[in-house]
């Protein structure tokens, strides 16, 4: 398996053709074809695109100025709060942007915690300042599934929205996938056995993941990176895909845990 | 970069060498000098190891019979509380020997997730019962980095000891490093620079646990598996290295959170 960087993508302006600037960089191999793709047994994928939320966003025109978020009350509560504890100065109107793109309040101190509209779960809904190209802020795609639909369709390959984030536990950040099309998230390993002919402890396996970590670590941060990555020769191999990625609070502990939780 | 599934591993005893084994069915580039290898700038790092935690453990002989683990009191009350949420049977010297790996308990129900002695927060504190070649358990290594070391030294490349772990909010799992030596846990992207000149909101990347997610990728499971895998091109990049890499639980909200809840 390998990852090569794609060179040369241009900053990316609102409009902007993603599935082209990476055409006429690199040639894809789409590999098997992709009714067969994600069926179990299926021959090995070729090759998949993995590609920054950062473009995605910005291609698809999620630049946002904060004057377009009147802070309610609820945000005004939250940026005070946030700047009572950090003794940094807070714009309420960053605190209503990141509710505006959320559905759940996982954690309110001494960061925003929150649940994007799609379910992915990560610090301010994904909302980036850095690298907004004029604007003030820039938001994760609305569905990165759907964009990377749209990709793959028309790049003939899986594609992977990757981002980079946190994580309780560990240090550091690395990639993960919010939005993938044309294979499954995760290697369904149940039923497969070990040497000894044990059933393996180990059932579900998020490649999508693991490909967006892989990306990153190629992909560079900042004026020297790239957004975009292809994975060549990954083998998703015989074993079932299944598509879910982001945890209900009802089979997350840790959410359950944290919703009685306050920060002093 | 590209990973390379190192073929033809056999079943590992205790007191096999691991280093030799890995050694006779693959040529290692060393790349740089290894005194050169985590200083900032220094070129690129040439072959990574990666090596599942088990083999390491095997020929560490961390095997282990649940006779060896009388239980005590409080492993009693924890497998007889398991036992009540999950209705099924649980072996207290089961939970004996996860309390004895352990210097922390994160979460007690209903499931077991601890800190391990050398920092990793896992489920059952990594025990595997899987695979263990005729004995009961198969325990962690003691201190990863170490062995890292010991096969770095070896076979003259970085070497990351890994494991699959679950984690919070995503669902699956996928491959992360419990040990490494040769290469820093983590690039320090702190003052680097974007496209627009501002400073990077992203700052600490953990390349080793991408690395292991990466290998993870190529590594398979079970009968069909190999588990040591070859990553060849990594350039570490001229940015600053970091070894944190477990979270205290001054630093982790989350750990905060879990340490008051209770499961009904």
């Amino acid at each position: 398996m390998e990852l090569i960087a794609v060179p040369g993508i241009p900053e990316i302006d609102p409009g902007d053709d993603l599935a082209d600037l990476v055409a006429d960089r690199i040639d894809l191999d789409p590999g098997a074809q992709s009714d067969e793709r994600d069926r179990p047994g299926s021959p090995p994928v070729g090759d998949v695109l993995c590609i920054a939320s950062t473009v995605v966003s910005k291609a698809e025109d999620r630049l946002a100025d904060l004057e377009a978020f009147p802070a309610g009350p609820r945000a005004r509560e939250i940026a005070d709060r946030l700047e009572g504890i950090t003794g940094e100065e807070r714009d309420p109107r960053f605190a209503q942007a990141v509710l505006e793109e959320s559905t759940d309040l996982v954690m309110e101190a001494p960061f925003l915690l929150t649940e994007t509209r799609f379910g992915h779960v990560c610090v301010n809904a994904g909302i980036d300042r850095s690298n907004t190209g004029g604007a003030d802020l820039l938001l994760l795609p609305k569905r990165p599934s759907e964009s990377a639909a749209r990709l793959s369709e028309a790049l003939s390959v899986p594609v992977i929205v990757t981002d980079t984030c946190g994580r309780p536990f560990r240090h550091g950040q690395r990639g993960v996938a919010i939005g993938w099309a044309g294979l499954p998230a995760s290697r369904d390993w149940r039923g497969e056995r070990d040497r000894d002919g044990r059933e393996l402890g180990v059932t579900v396996e998020n490649v999508v993941d693991e490909l967006a970590g892989a990306a990153n670590l190629v992909a560079g941060e900042g004026g020297g990176g790239t957004p975009a990555v292809v994975v060549r020769g990954f083998e998703f191999g015989a074993m079932a895909g299944s598509d879910e990625q982001f945890r209900s609070v009802e089979t997350d502990f840790v959410r359950q845990a944290l919703r009685g939780w306050s920060h002093e």
